[in-house]
C-alpha cells in the first residue's frame, strides 16, 4: 500500500474525515485518479470537466473556483517540494448533512442543501511514473457483472462495490486485469481503465451510455489520438464475439496511459501497425511533456 | 443535525476515520441503522444476521465474535449512562488494503485478503423515540429509478448514491416519504422504509430479488406478525396499478417501527381492520420491552 507524501482535507494537512461523511456513509461523492508529470496533471482540463459533470449529476454544492483553489494549493506544495511525479487522488464528497432523525428526511434521503457542505480531499503519492505506453497485459473476465443504471452512467462516483465484487470473483494474477461484461453480456471496461479494440481502420469502444466510466485519457484518444492516426472511431456495444473477431486490443487510463492487450480468457491478440501509430502519437504528444 | 453521544472506531471513542478507508474510497462495507428502546437493540438477532450476509457478500474479514465484542463496548457505555434510547448506528468497512500502485491490482480492484483489514464505527445518538406505531404519512414518488443490482440486493451496502438522487429529484415535503419504482416501473421501498399493501386477507410486499434493502423489521413482519394477525404474505411484483387496487399501505423500518400510509401520489387508502390488527400485534409484542 502506499502512504500519501502529502494528503490534505478541506486544505489542511490531515489524514482524518469525520466518520459521518457522507461520502463513507452514502458513497455520497466523486473523484478524480490523475497523473502527476514533472510538476503538471496532465490532461487537467478533461479530468476538470468529468468532475463537474459527477459533481452536477449528484447536486453538490462546489464550484470551479473552489476546485481551483485546492489544485493550486496542491501545486504550491508541488513546487515547494521535490515531488515531480506520482499520483493525485481528489474526492469531493458531500459534508456532514442530512442525518436527520425519525421521521425526517435525514439519512441517505438529503435534499439539495447549500447548507449539507463539501468535503475535498486530496492525496498526493509520490513515484517513478514508467512511460506513457506500458507493457502488456491479458485480460480476465468475471462473472460479476455491471448492472445497467444510467443514474450515474459515465461518471467516477464513489460507489464502487461492484468492481470490488467483480475484482474478488475472477482473482486476477499479477500480470492480469479484470474486464468487466454488463447485465447484457457486453464489454465495458476493466475495474481501472477503458477499453479499445482495432478492427482494419476502426477503433472501437464500448457505449458507456448504461454502465461505466468515461476516463479522460479515453476522451483524449477519441477527440485528439485516433483521428490524427488516421483512424475512425466508432463507439457501440462490443459482445466477446465482436471482440475476438477484432485485431488489436489495449486498455487505458489516466494515470498509466495505454496498455496493449495480449489476450481476453486466452483469445490471443496480435499488436498491429494501426496501434503502433496511436501509441507513436500518444508519446509524440505526451513523452517529452 | 443529530450529533452522537457516543462515537466509536474500533473501540477507540473517536468521529475521524483515516480519507483512505474503502468506506470512503468506494462505499465497500455495509451498516445497520438500529433502535435502542430501554436500554436494549430490538430485532438484534436479525440486524446481526442481516449483517453477516452483506459481509459474506463483499468477502470481509470479519467474524461473529468481533460483532459480539463490539456490542458489548456498547451495552457497556450504555449501562455505564443515563442513555435509555436512541438510535445507534453500526458501520463494517474494509479497511486501507489494496491502495495498489500503478500496474497492480490496488484501488477499488481489491482481492480478499486478512490484510486489509477492517474498521466497525458505532455512533450512539440519544434521543426521544416515538412509539412502535407512527402518525401516517404520504408517499411520493421519484423519477430516478433503481436500476437492477443482483450483485448488491437485498443487503445494506454503503453504495447507496442512486436513493440519494432519487430523494432530491421527488422533494418531499415534511409529511412525505419518497417512494421508489425500479426500471421496470415495479414499487421497491421508499428511501428509509419497506412497502406493505393490504388487498383481503393478503399483505403484499416487494420482491427484492434485483433491488432494495431487505428489512429488519419487514423481515420479523412477515415472520412472526403476519401470521399472527391471520393474514397471509405474499412478496411478489407490483406495479402502481397494483398498488392502488390495494385497501391499505404501511411503511416500515427496524428505528421507526410501522408508519401508515395516507396516499401515493394523491391515491388515497384508508386504514382497513386488518392494519389494526397488525398494529395491535406489533404493540403487544414490542410495546412494553
Amino acid at each position: 500500500m502506499l502512504e500519501p507524501v502529502v494528503s490534505l482535507v478541506n486544505g489542511v494537512k490531515t489524514q482524518q474525515i469525520d466518520i459521518q461523511n457522507r461520502g463513507m456513509a452514502f458513497g455520497d461523492g466523486v473523484f478524480e485518479t490523475m497523473r502527476l508529470t514533472q510538476g503538471h496533471i496532465p490532461l487537467l482540463d478533461l479530468h476538470k470537466a468529468r468532475l463537474h459533470v459527477g459533481i452536477k449529476t449528484l447536486g453538490l454544492n462546489y464550484s470551479e473556483a473552489a476546485l481551483n483553489k485546492h489544485l493550486a494549493q496542491l501545486f504550491s506544495i508541488i513546487n515547494d517540494s521535490n515531488i515531480a511525479s506520482g499520483r493525485v487522488k481528489l474526492i469531493v464528497a458531500r459534508g456532514q448533512g442530512g442525518q436527520g432523525g425519525q421521521g425526517g428526511q435525514g439519512g441517505q434521503g438529503v435534499n439539495p442543501s447549500p447548507d449539507a457542505g463539501v468535503d475535498v480531499s486530496i492525496l498526493l503519492y509520490a513515484s517513478q511514473l514508467a512511460a506513457w505506453v506500458q507493457p502488456a497485459v491479458a485480460l480476465k473476465t468475471s462473472r460479476v457483472q455491471l448492472p445497467h443504471n444510467v443514474n450515474l452512467a459515465g461518471i467516477k462516483h464513489l460507489n464502487r462495490l461492484d468492481y470490488v465484487l467483480a475484482a474478488q470473483a475472477a482473482m486476477p494474477a499479477e500480470n492480469e486485469q479484470v474486464l468487466l461484461l454488463d447485465v447484457a453480456n457486453n464489454l465495458i471496461e476493466t475495474v481501472h481503465h477503458n477499453v479499445f479494440f482495432i478492427r482494419g481502420s476502426e477503433v472501437i469502444t464500448p457505449s458507456l451510455a448504461r454502465c461505466g466510466v468515461n476516463g479522460v485519457f479515453k476522451q483524449w484518444l477519441v477527440n485528439s489520438v485516433i483521428p490524427k492516426a488516421g483512424l475512425q472511431l466508432v463507439e457501440r456495444e462490443i459482445s466477446r464475439v465482436d471482440a475476438e473477431a477484432c485485431d488489436a486490443c489495449f486498455i487505458t487510463n489516466a494515470y498509466s496511459g495505454l496498455t496493449p492487450v495480449t489476450a481476453i480468457n486466452g483469445h490471443l491478440f496480435n499488436s498491429c501497425e494501426k496501434l503502433n501509430a496511436i501509441t507513436g502519437e500518444i508519446n509524440q504528444i505526451l513523452g517529452d511533456k
